[in-house]
């Protein structure tokens, strides 16, 4: 039986994608194809009657205008609104910023790939005068220093995250509600990581593709119904996933 | 002393103010001129380092997106969201979807300003199956009937908004926190109206402009240090309020 229903939506291009930079935590805006795929994700949720009763989003601007953009289309942009770090792109370390072109070509393939897929490598930490760094960011100043990372690998990024998803999550989807969860590459992966029970291997090799709505039907144990979930445009979502692969290419 | 902080945001310029027909609660959008009032909105609160901690807004889409536009311009789009029915607009009863002028002309000077202006007397009631009726609005599915407005004056604004006044806005304030509340003419004129204990008669001429911060500091007993607070555009606010007296002419 089901209890709960998911939908998973990873935010649309950023102004860092199209660069082809690292982002993290540092927090750049949607570009115009990012706010498109924000729009089609909400006409796919309304096209589908899969409607938010809440939604959960991170502290990064690309994942709140994601969430707001769609749930207008939706035209669910008046349902309760949960934001929480622990939600947050994985913390990407010294190579915030950097190009990915470049860090591939000075540190070579499987450097390159150790750092963006491994389950457990972090890059090398941020200084905390880099520019790029968030320690001072006001929005993290209630978090002890001890738990603002400098660097993060994804395992990092599941351990922070689970705290959320078992006290804030879990309760609205045993409570029968469709529960939005607006957020990133890395934090949707751990998310599904958890969910399907996915080894630490096989994460290695999974891409969640932009702006596609991804719902999990969640029994009363808050397993999916059907492994990895359905995707509201399949199609769509194959091709996107490839496209993720080649990334730095 | 000063505890808290109160910032209150009119929506600015919606299809339906453009057109001059009667709103309430039926649920349209900022035109371009509305979502250029809250970005100018947004920069003023960050000019004067007047930096929201929560945003409390109404269930209204021109209320929701005159706080996300206006946030993203401040950088305060992270903070913690809160929405209610209780900051509505007031419910224009039967008026819904009528143009202001024809009102005007139909039933005269005398009566308009009664329904526009009067504290107790109501418009109309709207039938439950009229089109611009909100019954069966899903965002109000969890109200009893009862609760569900057919029409509102002022007075009845008030009655309704208190409670979450107290119970939502009022903890926020005495913990020491900057506190938003992007909402409407009518729920923001009530606020004023208990704030400032403002009479009956005189808050008749009242007028909140749009899109420019209203910034109240209050003291322990919750009562404004300087009555009817300050504009962060005191030259704007002016124009502002003499243009609102003048709708429907």
């Amino acid at each position: 039986m089901t209890v709960g229903t998911l939908v998973l939506l990873r935010h649309g291009e950023s102004e860092w994608n199209a660069k082809n930079l690292f982002t993290g935590w540092v927090d750049v805006d949607l570009n115009a194809k990012g706010e498109t795929e924000a729009r089609r994700g909400g006409e796919l949720l309304k096209e589908h009657g899969l409607l938010p009763d809440v939604v959960h989003t991170s502290v990064l601007r690309r994942a709140i205008r994601t969430s707001e953009i769609a749930l207008h289309a939706a035209d669910r942009h008046w349902i309760p609104v949960r934001r929480s770090w622990r939600l947050n792109e994985r913390h990407y370390g010294a190579l915030q910023g950097k190009n990915k072109k470049e860090t591939l070509d000075a540190y070579g393939e499987e450097q390159f790939m150790l750092w963006r897929r491994s389950y457990d490598v972090p890059p090398p930490a941020i200084a905390d005068d880099d520019e790029w760094s968030q320690v001072a960011d006001p929005r993290y100043a209630t978090l002890p220093d001890e738990l603002k990372p400098r660097t993060e690998c994804l395992k990092d990024v599941l351990i922070r995250a689970l705290p959320y998803w078992y006290d804030q999550i879990v309760p609205d989807l045993l409570t029968g509600r469709t529960v939005l969860v607006a957020a990133h590459g890395n934090s949707l992966r751990a998310v599904v990581k958890h969910l399907d029970g996915i080894s630490d291997e096989a994460i290695a090799k999974l891409n969640i593709p932009t702006g596609i709505p991804l719902r999990y039907d969640l029994d009363a144990d808050l397993k999916p119904v059907r492994a990895g979930g359905e995707y509201l445009d399949p199609d769509a979502a194959k091709e996107a996933a490839a496209a993720v692969a080649n990334q730095g290419r």
